[in-house]
């Protein structure tokens, strides 16, 4: 089964790998459209999981289901699917918690392309199908439905954390594809004042057309001051980018009584670090929550349900279009290189051709 | 002072009334926007809130700052100011409890044409001006202003009490104004479907218009069987509207797990019921929060933000206009009446005439 | 295999049933502790949950595995096991909601007893053992962990349900076993005064002995009446038995801000009523809040953690025990009769017979 | 009027101040009981809130009112009350929100002693006297009573900050006064397993009698190896001492889905510093909330309530005590040395001696 891997650290390439197997909970799925991620990226070039050899890269997918385990009641062969990058074992106690995406340990419910091979393949694997997939609803776009995997999930998560209720003024630091849907979510979901970090035109008009009042762009000045000296303080800061320095400017940055919800994954760096005096010497009440988006089957029927009632679009996150697996390995490329025109790439795969099924 | 009050159950009429006093935390306003509620129609037609001789009635205006107490220090005459409907000491234990809607007892914070005299009249008194006004935002539309003193903040507090997130299907019983700010509400803080109950033309128009995506008339059918034939169940109802039968509906219509939202002010029957058996034989997890909506003058600058950034446009409530003082009894009547184009009144006084102000 | 059923609604016996067939999620458990409830003597004789034939009772249980499914890692025979009452699938859309009681549907959680057979077996299934089951910590008591099924579970839902926090003054409606357990943890979840209603004597003398602070005997007046007098409204009511009346008591008597938790499962009439005015026309934010105990294995640990470390000692609540499995009859016949020494029969089983394994 | 104040950092002594004006709201009140704080000590030696001049220290008290204002209803002179050491504004934005602690700007609750001058004198002033004392429950020890100003607000604002449930395993990072209030807390508010981290005998025996179940000594080895090896991580820290790698060793500690309360005063360095991988990339959902106890009436009587129903002990702390208003000196230089077998001290005051009123 051909299928695109990150070789070892630093390198990626296409390889042969052998057909997943499907459980009793399981369902084996061919894709029908793909998009890499930063953390894609991240994972080959920067190490950031550490060194792994053919592992196959990719979690944001669309698929069509082509088997399924014995004890699989909701999906059959040629249903199409939406797969969230978190896949959730879902009678763990960390689930039982409400942190399914803790299952089996920090960070454990992210299996793709980490902990299991990723979905950048003929086909891939999605443990416990019933917990974990959606029926793609008819008539959605797949572009639309392939960012729900992780772009509009994650996006939405950090308006989530950081707790955006109705009148609230809001900073979305980082305006790439999640930040966007940062922006878009806190729109939908009562914020008021939205100041949008970020510098490339195109991020910038789609911020805006997502729900962003003010543009602050980090070139002119510290953010911090810039988002203070025109709003006297925000109320929840959502972190979707960034490096070193942007908790001590979403800490400066955000009232007492406020929050800060973080999406970054930060992949460098021994510390993360808070600004004591700001912080309040620790008695400020701003609260610090950073987390993995939850995924599963409820999750991505929720999402979708907003696609469908036309309250987000994010397939105008996707700017460039390829065809074919084949596609997979450009779209990569493209993510690493980042040309200004970029937001979010997306391979279409063919979808007449049946997948290698052999049950 | 001339005022418009409630002469006893059953009676309004013109009233002369004596100039309020302001204490050393009050201000004394002029009206400059009024309008009258369903609320109003029922304390006089109903005898809802009981027999009162000459209370002036109102509590829906945007006000003009005519005198201030000595303890004031955010407020001065010549300000123009937005009144909440809800006005709550905010030193009381209630206040302190995050209810602050109970101040000094259960509906304690509502003053206006309740336990005090209310805002139609050429003068009003605000208690605590500096916890409960707030500055009426450069360039706002009094119209939209005026509708923030109740209408938009009892119809997003539905959407709070009924705990709307991201995805969620909500069902909206009853689209006069309140209800229309629910919905409006709703599709601002993360909802998907939006099932919205009423029948009028223009009303339904309207829910349509702020993000209803479904319309749910009861001329057709039980609304509980309507919903759940086209939803299978929702996770959220809020009610703003309807009769004796509504919290069995709502129950009925609503998930496991789910949340009923009340709005609406009761105002006939010993008694609330609820099934027992949809309601699990009180196992069912569906929560019932019904609320008054909170007061003060963060809840008004929070709400104001929202028009004043597009979120919101509650100035299309307003169908009909008046001017002058005069304008107040029409305004009245025509709540009574209810004709079929009526959602929402709207008197604006004239502002360039400067209120008997004897300092 | 041996089973005490309801062989039709008003009528038990010993019937036998086939051994049943483990799942490759599931485990089959032979009982060492058994306690039959109030819901048993409800299914039987109320006929509350409908008609049903040759039912086998109980969802009360300690139990040693003897046979588990393919898949299942954490559990293997031999081991000691603690059981829910509330055994829910875990990657049920409801579950990934946080209502893991009601997957698959309202109630849909509980299933022993109800839509399968029972505990009173020589043997019992139990779904997903992995996640449902717990191990019985080394040394605990039989009894305490035969009570944390579902007296200990539910009593302290109701706390959680009603959110008691510090300071907080509770009344607790009932104190039967269930009711006993929401006095103990309150007193361990910062209420300061509790008024336990009820007027057994050996039920008020346990309710003291873990944390009532008030007794509240209905014998003498209406307890919304005594217990305003007493307290000037509560904070929290945690219902836990009465009747049809009790939740017009409870709105009456919790303050505005305050909130009814229910754990008592209603058995009759058509339906729950408030009183209208008390509920503040709607507006009083009085929250109602019923609900069916979480189920599963994390919440089992948590609450076995509570016995282990001393803050709750549920085994004080069994009055009468009984041995093997013939004991069952004679415990459920207790529950039926209420003689007034009782609070709640244990059946404890031959620990060392082998139960009868077929693998 | 004599006081005990910071003369300059590092430095203390009696001073002559001029009696407190009374505004209209306020109270003026004579110290019954007095207790300095470890926040006494940093003010000073520290130099923690920067450069003062002859500033009255000390926020621990209960008082005497000996004066109030034309618009104070609930207290007249004679009244023996309760004194938070955080005194807001009730009717500000911030409280307004639920962060009264935070009236007016970062910390702005915190007055005495900050702000304003402390209670270590013949009269301390109170702001907003019916939103901020709460009347001393007859019989109240005044120990007790002394305590609940700070260290038992304090205390169980860390226990709330972290969300202690039913069943959590809690690490207390420091069990001083307010640490062991922690303790105690945890304990009436659902802990299981109580780690508390601390070494000095007198210290660890009272934690034990107050609810720890282990003990962790640093000199031992590394506070987060030692938790983590007996528990495998925690669900909640109270962090209620410590230093620089407190928060490190904090993060290291808790579970995925877990929670961090700070309620520690952070007076030295530029950074907190959280290690990156344990806090999972920013996604392990490992919250942080450190927060100034909350103030006010309401809290302080719902505190006492804790007392007076035996739920909480916080007498127990005072190690030492000291009569007259010179014991001050001796009270605070005692905290400055923190001889081996202090915990807190105590001052009485004489409770016949007439305060010096001119009213």
């Amino acid at each position: 089964m051909k299928a695109y891997a990150m070789t070892r650290i630093g390198h990626t390439g296409w390889v042969d790998k052998p057909r997943p197997t499907c459980g009793p909970l399981d369902a084996i799925c061919r894709p029908i459209a793909l998009a890499p991620c930063t953390s894609d990226v991240h994972t080959v070039w920067s190490g950031s999981i550490g060194e792994r050899f053919d592992l196959v890269l990719g979690h944001e997918a669309v698929g069509e289901v082509v088997e399924v385990g014995a004890l699989v009641r909701d999906f059959k062969p040629g249903d199409r699917v939406l797969v969230p990058a978190v896949t959730p074992d879902w009678s763990s106690r960390e689930a039982q918690a409400g942190f399914a995406m803790h299952s089996g340990g920090l960070l454990g419910g992210w299996k793709f392309s980490n902990s299991k091979d990723g979905v950048f393949a003929e086909l891939f694997h999605v443990n416990d199908a019933d917990g974990n997939l959606a029926l793609l609803p008819a008539g959605m776009d797949l572009a639309a439905a392939c960012m729900l995997s992780d772009m509009v999930s994650t996006g939405l998560y950090g308006v989530e954390l950081a707790g955006v209720e109705f009148g609230d003024t809001v900073a979305v630091v980082g305006i790439g594809p999640v930040g966007l849907m940062s922006v878009a979510g806190a729109a939908i979901h009562g914020a008021s004042e939205i100041y949008a970090v970020g510098s490339r035109p195109n991020c910038v008009a789609l911020a805006r057309e997502y729900g962003a009042t003010q543009i602050i762009d980090y070139h002119v000045g510290d953010i911090a001051v810039q988002i203070l000296a025109l709003s006297g303080g925000v109320d929840r800061v959502i972190v979707a980018g960034g490096d070193a320095k942007t908790f001590v400017q979403a800490v400066q940055m955000v009232k007492p009584g406020g929050c800060i919800g973080n999406v970054n994954y930060l992949d460098e760096g021994d510390h993360v670090i808070f600004p004591r005096l700001e912080w309040g010497c620790g008695m400020g009440n701003k609260s610090v929550h950073g987390g993995l988006m939850p995924g599963g089957r409820l999750r991505m029927e929720k999402l979708a349900s907003l696609v469908i009632t036309g309250r987000l679009d994010p397939a105008r996150l996707v700017t460039h279009r390829f065809t074919g697996i084949e596609g997979v390995e450009q779209a990569v490329m493209l993510m690493k290189d980042k040309p200004s025109d970029l937001i979010k790439p997306l391979v279409l795969l063919d979808d007449a051709a049946p997948a290698p099924v052999e049950v």
